[in-house]
């Protein structure tokens, strides 16, 4: 393998061509050489934008291209589990947003693919690159706040998706707090035993009438001790609001606000800040650079990714989990999943 | 009635001292006039400091006092129900320290005591009136935040009380949670449906052996749908961590750290600020002269106080539901309570 | 002399009753004995709200009590340098508004009444004892930001006072920014070489018709180096801003905002807090306490006040310094003042 | 000219491999086309990174290259005044960095070649694109915060640039407080009339033996009455600390510290942030960025740039009279500079 990365980005859509703007201009030691969809020319805008050599219809000349090291996989979720094994079969290193598929025995299936190849796997969860959220991870890690007692994440969405992404989502559980529950397990560095969850529709009632819910709470509990709390919203109306906070037996780490700009406006009224960061592109755009970086160089190194596969499985089978305890009124035991 | 309000306290132990202290030089249009003890040396100190003129062993003595309008009620909770009939028999207005009791049946004897006699009775929910929270409440009342969806209190001591203390304090759910519980009615205007709660012995394992917890975190779903997450642990090293947040749908409100002073120190290793307000005497202080100031309006005004008898019902009802819940595992429904 | 100080407060105005209010309700060791006022009915409904036993119409009948052991001078500028000799002659020890006197000839003689005396006396330079800039201060002393090289104060009034209080108040840089100047003293632990300043009228041409200024900014060069900043304003309409802020060799320390509470209130106009703390009585209310609880320890002790009647000179001295400055358009030398 | 501007980059140290790195990766509708260097491998190894397809040794092949539509002239300071009269000749518009010369007659004669060949100058002020710094100047020329009355600025760099570097720099005022001085023109709107400044060596006594100051502060009175300030010091362990502040009539706005990330750190000891953003490459990249754009914008409508070439010569004058200031100790009015 040359000191260059070579990949093949599936998909361009909104998630793909972030990955193919950030892998082209942000992150060193990579090349996007390749990008494919079922729509062409959404490939071609992208193509053109960040100076992608190869234009394809079909993801399987991404797959046949020898020059290939890696492919970031950024199709619509339906299709993750399949890409992953033939991408596997090809021998290609895998990038894969999350979730690897909204079904437990399909994600042992495309894991098995992975590791019967062995190629390197890493799945989408963009927040553990974050700086805040590392330097959080490293405060626990370290011993420096202690050993964990509480976990505390809020992540709410400045408005939510169309209903027609909604109907095809898994719902407000497995695509958007499933976020949350891989960070909640980054954080501590624990494994999630129990979980229980409060649910409603108090945004929307069309998202109701779709059988999901838009405003969210679990409490989980890990195995170590420690009792962790994640809120979500589809709707806060002064931007999307991501923090975090790990209580410990010498301390506590938390996240701040991240606002637009660092002014503060003082008037008669009070004193103002800007509204914080608008939606997870600008929020979360050097997260993103830093996880093509690290998911580059895992490739260079042949080393695991930090989220691998069985982190995609385990934040899928805690969404399941969440949603369980929520219509049947119960904690959850993670027990309850095989392999959990 | 006289313009000045005449209160006698009952009981000069660390809550006792606080309220003669607070009511005698921090509250105007108020009359701290006796003040007694079990332990009448106790009472004489309190009394010699404040300029207090009468001090008594026996409570009763003041509830005989004709020139006395108001009692405050500071003595061990294991006498606040029958404290707080015999001053309503004497015609006396009644503060009294939270919990009324740990027993709802002997609450509901309480209350009717001073409903019979008319009298006014006003339970120690000191957050209520600290300026932070009464803000929060504003930005809910006022609908300036919308409708609460969400509503996060995280609170959490120094260092746990001796463990004589503990014992009989009822627990961790109606000695410390009791305060949030009430603070979360009070913050989103709404009566709880269901309780969920986890609950750990992290900090020492003394507190596990008498069977209390030390480490725990509640979710409660409200009436009107809003969801609250509360945490609470008996020991922060950085100081009194007393937190709220209300979430709705047209914007969010919280109360921030309060430091100890508003310096930042900027070194080569990074910005710091002190600690937090380490113990509630000092964090709550003007929380506890707003409280005295609101109940000598109430007593002059003839006016229900903001935390009456049923808020104090309420707040030990749910805090056996929480009890039962963390024991038994399942989400338990307040009405599982008589009359809630 | 007894463990309490007996306090005796000439002058009833703004500033007397503050001082009578905080030394009666909030300073331990104290007791205010007797209050004096040239309108007895001021000096009377004072000592009726604290409880001071003695009300004159004329100081010396404080003068002649042998019980009581300090004077507090509160009443206007121009008899206090004759209070002092007065007091000083009686064998009291003197805590003394700012300033002593608004020419330098006048102080030499009051500090060499006092001197002869051997009776302690304290200026009022109360933000010496406020918490924030008695850490800074501590952060410069202790060496912890190193060798200070640069120091900004910002200190802003929320609006002009009456002008029938501008015409004898000896102007802004002796009525205002000499609380600044001695605070730049105090942080830097320095003394000043040379003084200059620009002053304009913006905020109402009134203030100029009388020969004042409503806006100025000085820099001052302190001995070991350091060089100062401050700004003057006599309307901040956001409240009363106060900051400063030390840069040195190994740090900066510096004070942040006050604001009325705690809260942050997030809409989709962005994040909120309220005002700052809107005058000196709520700003420096607790600084008012030490100071009160440092003179009587001084007092008790007999020890030289931190801030005593040299300070009160140069402070003033620094005040003619940057009124020449400003009027001549040139920076001046403290040496252009004898004995500074 | 087509939509695309093609740029070539005169200069391949470190400003010039920034202005390279930006324009190419971050600044849509830009091309860096060409990169010149006396070391032509400097050049290449820029040119290799950004992928620009040509490299000189001589940059008058980039101004005869006909496809160029403007150049961005990053080379020595001395140098930058005969380059700008080259380009104009040539036909290119200009970005320039600052300062454009060191002598006020020499800036005359560029800037006349800029006005008779008419094309556009840009002067490389990059913090006029700051977000925050933008939102300053918007809040004094929307009205928001009333008629400007005081500002004050701090700029600090983490450490001294080598004694190499300070030797032709032009010393302290032209070759840093040069930023501020343009800051504060374009904060408050406004020209200066008076400037005043002490300085002094406090940080190293070998950029004393060079004859320049390491510290220093100016106070700079502006035509319509506001008083502003500006600290610099050439080394602040903390970080590089960056912020301004205006005060007008109806409020205040400023920036606020800009840390390296977003979290907070509890520990007993207090509260801690991570030190500031710790040089101007990643503080001001954003800023960079922006600056690209607006140049690219200017030059595809014909428009004068925001910090143009009169902006350029003021700011070298007002650096001019602070350094007068400070070395004869006096108040330097800006019309003993001709055509200020």
């Amino acid at each position: 393998m040359s000191d260059i990365i070579r990949i093949g980005v599936i998909g361009a859509g909104r998630i793909g061509k972030l990955h193919a703007r950030t892998l082209s201009a942000l992150v060193p030691g990579v090349k996007v050489t390749a990008i494919s969809d079922l729509v062409p020319e959404a490939a071609g805008a992208v193509a053109a934008e960040c100076g992608i050599g190869r234009v394809a219809a079909d993801h399987r000349d991404i797959l046949a291209d020898r020059d290939i090291d890696a492919v970031a996989i950024c199709s619509s979720t339906d299709t993750h589990a399949g890409l992953i094994e033939e991408a596997a079969a090809a021998g290609k290193h895998i990038f894969c947003e999350k979730p690897i598929a909204l079904d437990l025995e399909r994600i042992d299936r495309a894991l098995k693919a992975v590791a019967d190849r062995r190629v390197l796997l890493m799945v989408g969860f963009n927040r553990r690159y974050d700086a805040g959220n590392a330097r959080l991870r490293e405060a626990v890690a370290s011993g420096r706040i202690g050993a964990p007692e509480l976990c505390l994440i809020s992540s709410r969405d400045p408005a939510p998706p169309p209903l027609g992404y909604l109907k095809v989502s898994g719902g407000l559980f497995l695509d958007m707090m499933i976020h949350d529950f891989d960070l909640a397990r980054f954080l501590l560095g624990d494994e999630p035993e129990e979980v229980f969850a409060f649910a409603g529709c108090l945004v929307d009632p069309e998202i109701g009438k779709i059988g999901d819910v838009d405003t969210a709470m679990a409490a989980i509990r890990f195995k170590k001790g420690a009792i962790c709390h994640i809120d979500n919203s589809r709707r806060a109306v002064y931007g999307y609001d991501q923090r975090a906070e790990v209580f410990g037996s010498l301390g506590m780490a938390q996240t701040d606000h991240q606002y637009n700009d660092n002014t503060v406006l003082a008037l008669a009224s009070g004193f103002s800040r800007p509204p914080i960061k608008n939606f997870f592109l600008e929020r979360y755009l050097p997260a993103y650079q830093e996880e093509g970086r690290v998911f580059a160089q895992c490739v260079r190194e042949g080393r695991e990714p930090p989220a691998a596969g069985r982190d995609g499985r385990i934040a899928v089978a805690m969404g399941y989990a969440a949603l369980k305890s929520a219509k049947e009124g119960r904690p959850v035991k993670m027990s309850e999943f095989p392999g959990c």
